[in-house]
């Protein structure tokens, strides 16, 4: 998917919601046991639920890959049940040597047909350019991340007096430019957006942790909206466990819609109508 | 496996030998590709060959997750095939939050019995804390690679005068001890080895970039070793593909001893014969 077509999307329904498709069979609605494929029946219905109300499913590569084989075939199963309409994320923070990274790429290019993966960056550009190969495909590479040991590192000065994040997002933008690449920068780093904003200004950045993990969605669109849009807030377990009864995805449903109507609001607010008919 | 056996596994065999199934079927002999699972029986020939002669087996996951679930499959059927007696490791260089690095620890400790999996160090300890959960397993922190652009981040200097990856090493060891913990040193970082096992006295090193990366084997012996060896060398390309012909498995094997036996000169020398007693 294009940057043009993601964005007309978001304009399209007044949305820049990513459903996260982290699904634990431990947690979904307990009469899906019954079923041959719990995790997959269950995907499916959440879709279809919340497909008129984003622009982008993120699926967690953890949560099938931890039911092994079956799990990975799962997923493969949900990324075709997801529209074209949609971009589609491989949630997998991979990042290794060159030769491994093209292995990878085919693994999520090809062999599956996702149009974006996230990556870590700590390997450098090696571990990042071998997916740029792969035309009309994205990687969303981690800033700053949502959790509370993002500090460890991220957060180090370096002697230069930038962090290491912000060294991160400045040398990341020799790789790819914003047809091509996203950051990963956390909901609860709300304090970092303006900043962040500033050194990538024309990029998508892809959120996560709003919802269960603390972020504010308010805020996150007040300091980081460009007038492109420029995000992506994902949320996972508050959409996709609303419920753990029969109601579950008309829940879900709901979850999603009150979200996307905050949404239009910051969009009519933050680009204006001309925005929304450019 | 316990720090303890894998030491002793390292004596019997005068081997700190790790070889890498970094198995690409576009790079095997071509008369595998008339066999049901080419992949799968290319592993066998290759485990029977070597085991003798090493103490530890790498598993790259990126070059079964580019053949999909099936390819999941073989990486669980060549795991089964690795005797007990030798290390496992999934090279899978994960990293996420706590809920999701879970589910990686139950995708590589759980439903598949891995001894160890590498991990990327970008979002700090809670991307690797869930990993230590399980009793007996190792996680292998990423902390100086080698490859060239290991040089856009982790050689960055920090405002402390240390750099990224001397802090990892640092941090890091907060999290575990050397009986849970390793970490990967590339064998092209020679120049910085001496630094690196000063930081971590006692921990294993897992090192790649012999042979086909251009490391020596010589120079990170004399320089990596400790009193309990501390040294895992990690060869792929140059064992496994020694040959395309029939004779592969007699090749890599020839190659692989021809590994144990300089290592068996570097044991002694290093750790003495009191080392091999110990």
């Amino acid at each position: 998917m294009t940057y043009e077509t993601l964005y007309q999307e978001i304009l399209t329904k007044k949305s820049y919601l990513c459903v996260g498709l982290d699904t634990d069979s431990q947690l979904i609605p307990p009469h899906f046991q019954r079923l041959n494929n719990p995790i997959l029946a269950f995907n499916q219905m959440i879709i279809e639920a919340t497909a008129d109300l984003c622009v982008a499913y993120k699926i967690n590569t953890a949560f099938y890959e931890s039911m092994g084989a079956k799990g990975w075939e799962i997923m493969e199963k949900t990324l075709n049940l997801i529209p074209e309409t949609h971009l589609t994320i491989a949630d997998a923070k991979r990042g290794d040597i060159g030769n491994t990274v093209t292995q990878y790429a085919k693994a999520f290019f090809e062999q599956m047909q996702f149009d974006a993966v996230t990556v870590a960056p700590y390997m450098g550009a090696d571990s990042v350019k071998p997916f740029l190969q792969f035309a009309g495909k994205w990687v969303i590479l981690l800033a700053l991340t949502s959790n509370a040991s993002s500090q460890d590192f991220q957060f180090e000065t370096l002697a230069s007096g930038e962090r290491l994040f912000e060294k991160v997002l400045q040398t990341s933008q020799n790789w790819a430019d914003k047809t091509q690449m996203m950051y990963v920068v956390g909901a609860t780093q709300t304090e970092e957006l303006a900043k962040i904003r500033g050194l990538a200004p024309e990029h998508f950045l892809l959120v996560p942790g709003i919802g269960a993990q603390g972020g504010s969605l308010a805020e996150v669109s007040q300091i980081g909206m460009n007038k492109h849009c420029g995000l992506l807030v994902n949320v996972s377990r508050s959409i996709i466990y609303a419920s753990a009864e029969l109601d579950f995805a008309e829940k879900a449903r709901q979850e999603a819609q009150n979200i996307q109507q905050e949404m239009a609001v910051y969009l009519d607010k933050y680009l204006g109508i001309a925005g929304l008919k450019d």
